[in-house]
């Protein structure tokens, strides 16, 4: 993953991202791509987290999972990132594991991706003014993503972590966005002065939201609600939701795990690859309040899969690794027992790998 | 797995799936393990076959996901086995993927280890007499599984492809196990023949079943019914279901998917773990026609995987990958492109992989 960002650079990475995101989401639909909500196992035991999978089935191509894991406490109890993940591609003609990635850097690219997509169909930016709450991992892409859109001047920081929310500025000074001014805020400040607002927390199970409903904020607000992905975990205060207009990634998926499980059917707006394919679905979204309900998509993982085979393939980047042990004789599974290391390395199934 | 089954021999290697696998099916409990039934997605284009899930997650510990390939026309139309697999490992304290492995061998091995322990509950073995419909890899580990319960004197093999079933004795060899004559006969004669049968075909669905219902049996038959796992894929005749007892590995999905789709739930009887717990529950049922529904439990998984982990730790062997490619700062999911690669390295997660 590093060789293949340090050759491309990491801005048209991202770009490359946004472009293919922004593609897909415009021309999806059930006959291109089959997704069901995603299922896991939700625990308190050791620590509170989840496993979930996350699968996407291009017809008559592909299956990519996902496995996504999410452990808030992750990053305090044992320095590793809170969500932890892996990708890999199935060829759909015979089920054989094309690659394997890691979805640590991906998950960060694609979800930053989408919000920039949601955010210039809908957000109003005049000043430039970017709100963070929550500043760890995920708000580093936001802010990455948003950075190839906008104008950005000014970037606004919570985080109810005070070190997560100072260590920022030196977090994203490495990206080289040095086009803006970075300070650490109350929330509320955050709130009242942003353009665009992204809100990427580990708030716990029924402990939303991370501010106050009564807090003002400017006309055209937009919000990208990113951390709201399992059932009972919302970010934002439901009158807020209520005035203004919610828009899904996916919109079955949202109404459980999203910001969309606190409204009912009727308050939901369009989701985000409808509203792409005709914007006039919400005309004058722009001055009035917006919010992107930001559950991840797993048509996000499948582009970011995609794309990562494709660049690395035509960059002859990756470590082929064989997992899959078939050899000569399909019907054998005992075969390799029968075979010398030399003659089975050339038979089995080599997989590249992209860590 | 090659090394692995070398070093420890294939015998001891099945002996040791077959003492773990009773031991998992008579302790489990929802409170053990949670293992939703699986799904996945099914599809006529390119190729008939399905990509699925089957996770499963071991209380406080670990969540095992095998996703699973089944694409009949793989051996003749590309040389690769039926059923590819690959198991991943994820610890649920931090959602750390710990190991991938290869799972043609292992279910392969775990498919024949469910039947021989459901034999020696249900089946009553005299002369010796096994069959097999259908005679490709899952075939082989029926086999050998039965052979480290049963003294076995002869096996009676039909295919419908008669090349698979000439090519079956050549293959079994290698296993050393000489004891028994090997011959390809009508699939009458080996239905009414045998004492254990055996069935994995590769049968269409809505095509079975795999033979007549008029074939008369020896009364105290016990069938593993392997092939039956999709829904609409079953390959015994109704009114044979229904004059014998079905003992079900996963009932819930063996109604969805096994040969339990053809019959009422009143016709079902107890799953293999009750029965282990409790045999009393079927006396006499070595007397009588018992017919074993194993779609494949996720339980099973569960166990080949945490074995072949334990077997590669305790012998040193395994191939370290980094997959997972978080570095030091769990906030950065960009830390890497400043990171030189030798300390990228030092850092990355490392995961075990066996092919």
């Amino acid at each position: 993953m590093s060789e293949i960002t340090n050759r491309l650079g990491v801005h048209t990475l991202m770009d490359e991202v946004i472009s293919r995101l922004e593609k897909a989401f415009s021309s999806f639909s059930p006959e291109v791509c089959e997704i069901p909500v995603r299922a896991g196992f939700h625990y308190d035991n050791p620590r509170p987290g989840l496993v979930e999978w996350m699968p996407c089935y291009r017809r008559g191509k592909s299956v990519v999972m996902k496995m996504v894991g999410y452990h808030p406490q992750n990053p305090v109890a044992c320095g590793l990132p809170t969500i932890l993940s892996t990708y890999s591609l199935f060829d759909a003609s015979t089920g054989h594991l094309q690659a394997i990635a890691d979805g640590n850097f991906l998950t960060a690219l694609r979800t930053g991706a989408a919000s920039a997509i949601a955010s210039r169909l809908m957000a109003n930016v005049e000043r430039g003014v970017v709100g963070l709450i929550g500043t760890g991992a995920q708000a580093m892409s936001q802010l990455h993503a948003l950075s190839r859109c906008f104008q950005i001047k000014s970037v606004m920081l919570f985080d109810a972590d005070s070190r997560v929310a100072e260590s920022f500025a030196g977090r994203i000074a490495s990206l080289g966005l040095d086009s803006f001014e970075v300070s650490v805020c109350p929330v509320a400040e955050v709130v009242s002065e942003s353009e665009i607002l992204c809100v990427a927390t580990s708030v716990g199970i029924n402990e939303g939201p991370v501010f106050e409903k009564n807090i003002p904020i400017r006309p055209g607000l937009h919000i990208n609600a990113v951390g709201s992905d399992l059932p009972g975990k919302t970010e934002l205060p439901l009158p807020l939701l209520q005035r203004g207009t919610v828009v899904p990634d996916f919109r079955e998926q949202a109404e459980r795990e999203g910001e969309c499980q606190q409204l009912n059917a009727d308050e939901i707006g369009p989701d985000l690859p409808s509203l792409l394919k005709n914007p006039d679905l919400l005309p004058g979204i722009s001055d009035s309040l917006s919010i992107f309900d930001s559950t991840g998509f797993a048509l996000e993982d499948l582009i970011a899969m995609e794309m990562i085979l494709e660049l690395a393939t035509s960059l002859g980047i990756g470590s082929a690794m064989e997992i899959e042990s078939s050899a000569t004789d399909p019907h054998n599974p005992y075969e390799f027992l029968n075979l010398a290391p030399e003659v089975l390395r050339r038979v089995a199934g080599r997989h590249p790998v992209f860590a």
